[in-house]
């Protein structure tokens, strides 16, 4: 039986080729992950507007998987509305299936909030106008941001194909010194191979999307194992 | 960079916990899995009917993807219509997508093909009806099916809860003496771990809908490894 | 030399084929398993009644294996008849072989009182009457039964056929919150490998029938080696 | 599910501590051993003869076990009564139980025959007057006996005590020459770790009555395992 | 001793991060690799001519090393000039530290002549004059280059930064379908964990300018064991 | 990418073999080491300076490689002149490199500080007048340096040529008792293999000219991984 | 360089085959053993007083070979004349060798003292007249010797002929309940693999003569690896 | 029991570190190695004729052993005599013994005779006269020595602190080219790690004394297994 312990339903873009395969890769044992995608083909906030208005939807057709928990797993979709919509995002989806269910976002705050941060530098792919929304989000949570950065992609490389190697050198030359913890925001963006090694050379705690999405899935389907090599958090049960 | 050799579009129904699980863990270095769902309420062949209503909107949907190749990885849905309406929904596919794109019925046809065999017992979760398709369908393909046999599950369990050693034993009871092979049907029924089992202890070629599909997808993105531990096919190059 | 620091002589039903099993894999380096079974061709409380009947009979014949110590390892057969009888039926099989006895019930309640607990939650196989006496064992040896729950085999299968992540279901959903400790009981029943994940999930102590009987029978038998992946029990010494 | 391959029920004598532990020890993925006794403390063919007339009632207790076969696994009880008997012993279990059953003294005549072996030497642990049906079995099957010769336990020592390392030096003593094979007989003997180190520096080929036992049990229970690191005749499938 | 079957003394650009760290990687038990570097800071092919009028002093510099070989291994520096000049470079240099001397172009030369290629797709990250002037010098050695294509590095990313997916999907675009091999120049430009899967999934020989520099410097050098993993020329000896 | 946390450029003598390979041994994940030489064919103090003459051109040529830090790796080189002058050649060096520059002499100063050690006994393969500077320099910095003795290589050996197990008896032999810690000197002689043995068997810190140089690299690029098995001083962060 | 960090020699009886072949295979890295013999064909006493004899000579032939120390590893030969006689031994060695030596008698006596033990059984297979003296060696250094029981070896078989699980169970039987530690005696008994579970399973400090020679030497040589699965002793430095 | 299968009785020179630290390493499971040495502290052939002196002798001590086989493994002593000699000394062991005797020497040439190799270069650390004795013994028995040299150590190293790698250097440079084998003499010398990568290297079989010696008691031994990483002498069977 596969997901004996666990099935985990995850929604996720239509163009995310970074947190199924992530989640895959670090599932313990006994858990299953079972993923569906929200569409559109807009911009920026549009693109989140129409993907969350497919959320009743979506939601109806996971029921007959019978997953434990549902993962909203887009992470400026669950912010960009500011505090608290997030957690109206997931109860409308736990409405539904009648199972628990999380977003991204929330679960980067509660990352910081369990790991005692306050103060955190963001590096994110994203355009300025959501990475505003972002620190609107993270503040509205009591969690200063001291500066947001962008790593771009260049030519036709998308963001999943910015290499590990560049996106800690961004990181360690844009994270603020007095910053206590770093969020590499994005779910499409991969991170989860340099965390340790970010978090040793720079002395900081640091969280990403993708990370904090599995560790808070994993805590609400009452799944406890600690997983090592992927940052603290995930070791911290 | 994930999927840096092929990135696998997989459709599957709303349902299934098996396909994508398994894929995942069979799949080689440097190629990934993204999944999305068709999704239906219905009942036996009108549950296809519905879901095959959506391949044109799915495709549309994955385009942002840039999967190397889609694969509809529902097996009923594939045979129900008979020998060839297979590789029209393919070609439907592929038409919106602009990459390749296979079946889970074709798959185990093109395996009993590769591997010469044209005399086959099978074994399947599904109802008669169905069963009495997927003989016809591999009539169609010049395959000869001995016996088609139901496994059932009981209680509240559902067809991915069966046990592997009840399969196993289920198609050990039920092969016929001059069956050159055996199907195990189904995309939702667990099947990878005991076909090696099954290869060595009857000396017969078995071939499972899950184990079909993933060595078609592989062959069909030039992803030429050969998997060892799940039947001899994988291992065939 | 096997058994050269232990021969265990393992009295067990006509039926059962997961105590020897389990003990052999997790019996430390020179601890040998040596089998024989009760035979009753009766129903519920008669079973054990005849069984209990050849005590005498079994116990001579295993003289000359010159066992290290002896296990009555049936589960419902050792508590039928309420606290101290387990401990008489012990006495009996140690008179004539002249070695040390122990039997599963005993070994529970050792279990859970060397893990200072005292209030408990129970999942067996057994019809009610079973379960009712099961209770008013425990707890006449001082352990509070919260609830006692029965898990199903279907169709033709038979109680080792359950899944072992059906078992970790059903636990999950019936134990009481307030419960500090779990018993599965039935040396028929699978267990051992879902008892450390059950623990970590539930954060509550995990005894089954068959963990409980190896523990009990490795300290009687002054094997004192730390066995690890089972469950607390196992690990402490 | 233990045994999901095959579930072998093994019928030994009341003080072997030798078969079941080897057989636990090389028994692949999904075959479990489940043993019970037969009983005798009479002396040399006295014994034999006691524990034979158990047979119909110890076969009748293993079908509540719904094993794959059975396996009387006493060597000279097998073979004391000459060629024949042996099939008769097992065809009396058969018809109780309903499913297939061996005998060892059967297995070792057909490992010799599997691997074309005609002429051999004989090393046992029995007295002479077994030693000589040991031969006229053999030579009843149309095995030439070279020559038979008796290892010896001393003082209180037993014969499962007797050290690898004397059976191998003994063994290397007594061959004959000429001889094709060998034949260590005597189920409670131990053997199965020095069988290739013996074919290897003797270069003939190496059968004992427990190794025998195994190998035919998995072929008639359909198991086709190949098995390294015990002899030639458990990779030759 | 390190170095106590070959000391490899390599020089390369003043920008070289691919090479060195490629061969340390590589090189076998007692094989130790001492670089020095060759300046310019022009560009093109001046770049070149600037780089080799240092060889003499390079070379000098050397001999207080006593390697066994010495490696040229800077690609459009060994093939500007056409056929021929590789070895006249070669002989410069051995001619000053008295001991045999190789280059990068003759190398890739070398190993398509030891595999029986003699018509190829190229891809390399040079501009134009220098993929020109590749063609002529594999011409030159009568290796037919049915095309050269060239790989980009985008923003302020360099050659090394190019993600080994990124190559194995543009080589997998330009190749043409009746070459028989690929060669992907530069000894900047990272490779060697990337040409099995090209040579499996493209199924055509793939030599790269640092594997081909690597093959032919242990060859030179007498260093005869065959490598793993990277590819068939460095399995065959 | 190679060297994605820190390239790390070396500025080695010309007839180093030692060096660069250790430090390639010892490099945690994502760093990479890239060598070049400085040039002297004089003899003793004039080789120093005639090599010290180079920096600046030495520099420069390493500005193309965008390195992490520069490593003036020549031991002698860097203390010959006595405290501070060290210092200022690292200053040269990171003024037209534009990066943070280290030299040996200094890496072991500040190993044997940040261990609390300021009593030593000193062993190299250095001439008398070069011992002599190394103890002004050592105690230029307030470490008390007890005794210096030379190790000498023989016939047509070198330095690198000499044996560990050598080094270290001879370790032993000359060591004073009252010394907290040993200093072996020279970037040229093996030594990593052995610390630890010489830790543990002489019960003092055991720093050498290597491992002092790729601990203080790595601390100043920013890299933390304790690295185990060569002295207690890599495992010191 | 074998024995790069000691070489160690070692006078063992004629007949000895357990000793040398246990050093051989705890030796840690960089320590070697060189045996030699002391030969009597006597009996009891005067074979011991006809090896001591030898010991000059002894002696004197191993200077050639440069040992780290001398270990005089014959048990009884070294305690028979009471306490101080082995100190006198060891002396008279070492004046001859000029480098340390020691006995195994010592070593058994530092061992107990190290451990803080002095209250013991003792197990050997001497003759009671060398027990009563072992005791007698024993009590003069202020070990109190509870009990000393004889180990038998029959038939052919000779002292290293005695099972690893026959002595374990014969310590077990004879060792008394307030004896704090036991003493296992004769350098021509295997003991070491069964030191851990003795210790485990009787909760009490095991000490063996080959042990304990081991122990001696390597610590007498300055060797100071800790060596587990061998007993406490030998892992307390 | 160690030596199970064979018990190796080593007579060495006095001042030997190599023999039996080598054959050790190698011995496969169940053979022990006991060594005794043969003593003298004359000069050159004198040295050799003292000991041969204590061959009965030293014989006589070994009875009480009772080893499998007796091995002489001094080299130039067993050879200096010339072809036949060698024999003479086996013989004379053997007949004190009553077992089988074998020398380095005849070990040596059955070795090149074994592997069809008839002209060969010899390598050793012996003075002339030695060598020239050498090559008169390798005639002796029809194996042409193409020529000699002398492998030195300097200062206070003996032979046995040689560096491997200094011995794989020496040997490359003198063989000669129409050698089909190189002999590396004396077992005094380490050689056994560096077969291998010579006899890649060179493409020549390389036999060394203790390669040769350890192949040769082996098979005398009736100890058929393969030995991998040592030249191809040892997986020859």
């Amino acid at each position: 039986m596969y997901g004996w312990r666990a099935k985990i339903a995850l929604i996720i873009p239509e163009n995310n080729v970074v947190m199924e395969h992530e989640f895959n890769k670090l599932a313990p044992e006994g858990v299953s992950i079972h993923s569906t995608r929200a569409y559109s083909n807009l911009k920026g906030i549009e693109k989140h507007r129409e993907r969350e208005e497919q959320l009743d939807d979506i939601a109806k057709k996971l029921i007959a998987l019978k997953p434990t928990i549902v993962v909203y797993a887009i992470d400026s979709g669950s912010f960009y509305k500011g505090a608290g919509h997030d957690l109206n995002m997931a109860k409308k989806i736990s409405d539904v299936v009648q199972v628990p269910a999380i977003t991204t976002a929330t679960s980067a705050v509660n990352a910081f909030k369990k790991l005692g941060i306050s103060k955190i530098s963001v590096v994110t792919p994203f355009e300025d106008e959501i990475n505003i929304r972002l620190k609107q989000f993270m503040e509205g949570y009591g969690i200063q941001v001291l500066n947001t950065d962008r790593i771009r992609s260049y030519g036709s490389y998308g963001i999943p194909d910015i290499n590990l190697g560049n996106v800690y050198q961004f990181v360690k030359e844009v994270t603020y010194q007095d910053a206590e913890g770093i969020y590499i925001g994005c779910t499409n963006l991969r991170t989860i191979q340099i965390i340790e090694y970010l978090e040793k050379d720079l002395a900081k705690t640091v969280i990403s999307a993708s990370q904090a999405t599995i560790w808070n899935a994993l805590k609400t389907a009452d799944i406890n194992d600690p997983i090592s090599g992927y940052g603290k958090l995930l070791t911290f049960q």
